[in-house]
């Protein structure tokens, strides 16, 4: 491994990371509240840790499989790290691992809280809060591809590691302007909800943070009741579409923006991840109508906005669901697992590892009559290769396996089976609230700092889609056992 | 398809089944109690079916890969069917469906009742329905390859089809011998435990329906408060003991009886289901003792009893374990999707595949750094075929799919989700109880027709691993797309 261009990559990321707490600071500013201070230290402490590490020595410039790997772990870790400081400093999240799991949930726009009130939290902090989903939404890394001049030519494998989906392409040949389209859609789209959320009334402080928080796909809100503060479904309505849409492939919109609409509506993925939001809507609107509510359009806008909320991973909230039938629990449950679509900025599995598994156990099927027929999976009209499909069975069961151990640990805090597995689903997934203990009118303040940095850590593997950190830290003998 | 020979294989299941049902008769006429009629009636009904089914004219013998999957599913569907008329005749379970229920839950070694109270039941009844747990045990249809003279020849599809494990050897080459061998063997095992339950001081009736419904790992007690009925540690530990034995796969013990004791001793599902007994005894043990038991013996004493029934998927209780605390309990739900070894009268996903998919797992790690490698997956030495790890994942894929869909329809029931969870992981692993409604002190009456029909089939589903009857009912567009 070459440590030294590692270590000044992650320097360079910190550097950056110090300058984009700037707006945060301005907004302190502005507003005269007691987080200025923690603003200006922040910056200059991780302004100098971060410049001091791009002085290393190194050999080369080169970035291979290993550095990829070792940049964007340890680049997650150490910028949820220094990310962490300005709740720390300014006293809202006096606890460093309470601190951590709050930077780490932004990052992996898990959305996840340990603060019990919201709102008596200064306006800056608050703004960094929404400000890391954000970041982290596209990837904090392909941020650093698209704007330091440096590590540009060298950026795919950090690409690679960091982005979302089983089969990495870029948009154009070039790394950086693959990263640059990828921002430029995202910045669009943000501003785009922004502007709408004014139009609804939502103050403009208001409007900002949510429209990252939405775009990010990430849900940290500025209001103890979520969205449900707001009491207009213009808003629920407007936000569950914006939801829906950051759970889509984002190359799905340079394709339209390049004419290319055919490629996008024979998109399996796509078509895959409407039906099942259009399926689930309509389920769980019957449900709740059989149930509980007497309003057609009331039951259709609140399903519609909390399966946007759990698909997406973002985790709003409009309603308490964890009140709903345990039919509607259980599909919302499901669809955390699911997540968006690969290349988006939604967690969970994502939609297209679903419609492949579903391919393989077809396949399976037809092999019980035809044992020695060899039949290739084939997704959008391509076979995908053997290997691709290994990668996507082994994530299916590694992502099982994690979630089942991790709720076997968590149960240990004596909390029900529902909390405790839908406490590491929502981490896993990258969601937000689960059910119980921490359903949507709680926080995660509930548990021990144990298990909120296990919690932390389930966020960081489920954003990274597990193989990248568990490949870093495998038995060293592993890696020589070819 | 060869319809007549699949008609044929039937009608002389049923006429064995009729045959199979004359033990219980004599028990029946030795008690004089009510279900002497009842057992009289369907010996007769059944006898003349299987006769007239038998006298179907066919155009040759034989039975290839499909003739086997429709002989093998409608053969359990059949026996189930005709082998819940007694419960219905001596108006022991007047409702068909929940009839069909018990019988199901009695041939697929589930062992999930909707009694409410057992010990009022005929005792003719009663040992019926633990024989249809040892019948179902090793296979009924190998059971029939076994014993009737004209299916030994072709019988290997049937005995693919209906035998448990991804991976389908003979112990000999002849699969008349080895179904002899397996009965023979299952045979030796019930009578030791029969004999020891004696000598223990349970009555004899007591006895061999114990015996049965624990070498079958069904689950069945003659019992309300099953084995706990019994107040001895002796029995409890027996019990244990020979629910492991039955969870190994039987090939083992042959391979004992020939003396090849180094390849029983490198076997590595063996390893891996003894060491996971091992582990979750003791993580239970500690769990047990923190929270409420003072007495490590008997904490001991009873996690290796309850931890052998679920893993097992024998289903039998001593205690409550749905008191148990969480920790505890969700390691439990873990076992009942784990179950035993291929090739043992166990249910579950069995060890051999989990081993698989850990070596998988690995595999993919290993392959983040040497990306084109080719890496074999190894289990026992030999490499594994890519046939057999994509069967394999297909089918941890599909269960844990069918497990996901089972739930959503279940919990339409509106009970918790422990409870719906539960109730389909029970089903589909053949466990027997669960928890929340259906834990331990509990039975399935509680739910609807509609719900126990389902779940009846999610246990033919479990027990004949999922291919075998989905195959046969795929569209059969499928069956020509190669």
């Amino acid at each position: 491994m070459n440590y030294g261009i590692v270590i000044k990559v992650l320097g360079k990321i910190l550097s950056l990371e110090a300058l984009l707490m700037l707006p945060s600071l301005l907004i302190a500013v502005y507003y005269g509240q007691s987080d200025v201070l923690a603003f200006i230290k922040c910056i200059i402490l991780i302004g100098v840790v971060g410049y001091l590490m791009t002085k290393v020595k190194c050999k080369n410039n080169k970035i291979n499989g290993k550095e990829g790997l070792a940049i964007v772990t340890f680049g997650w870790i150490l910028a949820s790290f220094f990310g962490s400081l300005p709740y720390v400093f300014s006293g809202s999240i006096p606890s460093l691992v309470g601190a951590f799991f709050e930077t780490v949930s932004g990052f992996t726009t898990t959305g996840s809280t340990v603060l019990t009130d919201i709102e008596i939290i200064p306006k800056g902090i608050l703004f960094w809060r929404s400000f890391t989903i954000w970041l982290g939404g596209m990837g904090i890394l392909v941020f650093g591809v698209a704007v330091l001049p440096s590590i540009g030519a060298s950026g795919f494998q950090i690409f690679k590691a960091e982005s979302p989906g089983p089969i990495k392409d870029r948009i154009v040949p070039k790394i950086k302007e693959t990263a640059k389209i990828l921002y430029t859609t995202y910045s669009i789209i943000t501003a785009t909800l922004m502007i709408l959320l004014l139009i609804g009334g939502m103050p403009l402080y208001d409007s900002i943070n949510h429209a990252f928080s939405t775009i990010g796909t990430g849900g940290f809100s500025i209001k103890n009741l979520s969205i449900g503060a707001y009491n207009s479904s213009y808003i629920h309505i407007i936000i569950s579409i914006f939801m829906i849409l950051s759970g889509i492939n984002f190359s799905l919109y340079y394709a339209l923006y390049k004419g290319k609409w055919r490629d996008v509506l024979k998109n399996s993925e796509l078509k895959f991840y409407l039906g099942l939001v259009f399926t689930t809507v309509v389920l769980i609107s019957i449900n709740l109508l059989i149930t509980s509510y007497d309003n057609i359009s009331i039951a259709l806008r609140d399903s519609f906005f909390q399966i946007s909320a759990i698909i997406t991973t973002t985790g709003f909230s409009t309603v308490d669901f964890d009140q709903w039938p345990t039919f509607s629990k259980a599909i919302l449950f499901l669809l955390m697992f699911v997540g968006g679509c690969a290349g988006s900025t939604a967690g969970g599995m994502k939609n297209i590892r679903i419609v492949a598994l579903l391919k393989l156990v077809k396949r399976q099927i037809v092999k019980t009559f035809h044992p020695r027929a060899m039949i290739p999976v084939k997704i959008d009209g391509r076979a995908i290769s053997s290997d691709t499909t290994a990668g996507i069975t082994s994530f299916f069961v590694l992502y099982i396996g994690i979630f089942v151990v991790g709720t076997i640990i968590i149960s240990l805090e004596g909390f029900d089976f529902m909390s405790s597995a839908s406490a590491v689903a929502t981490a896993l997934g990258n969601v937000g609230p689960g059910f119980g203990v921490i359903g949507p009118m709680f926080n995660f303040s509930v548990f021990s700092d144990f298990s909120i940095f296990l919690l932390s850590i389930l966020m960081l593997l489920g954003r990274l889609e597990l193989f990248t950190i568990i490949a870093l830290f495998a038995p060293s003998k592993w890696k020589n056992e070819v």
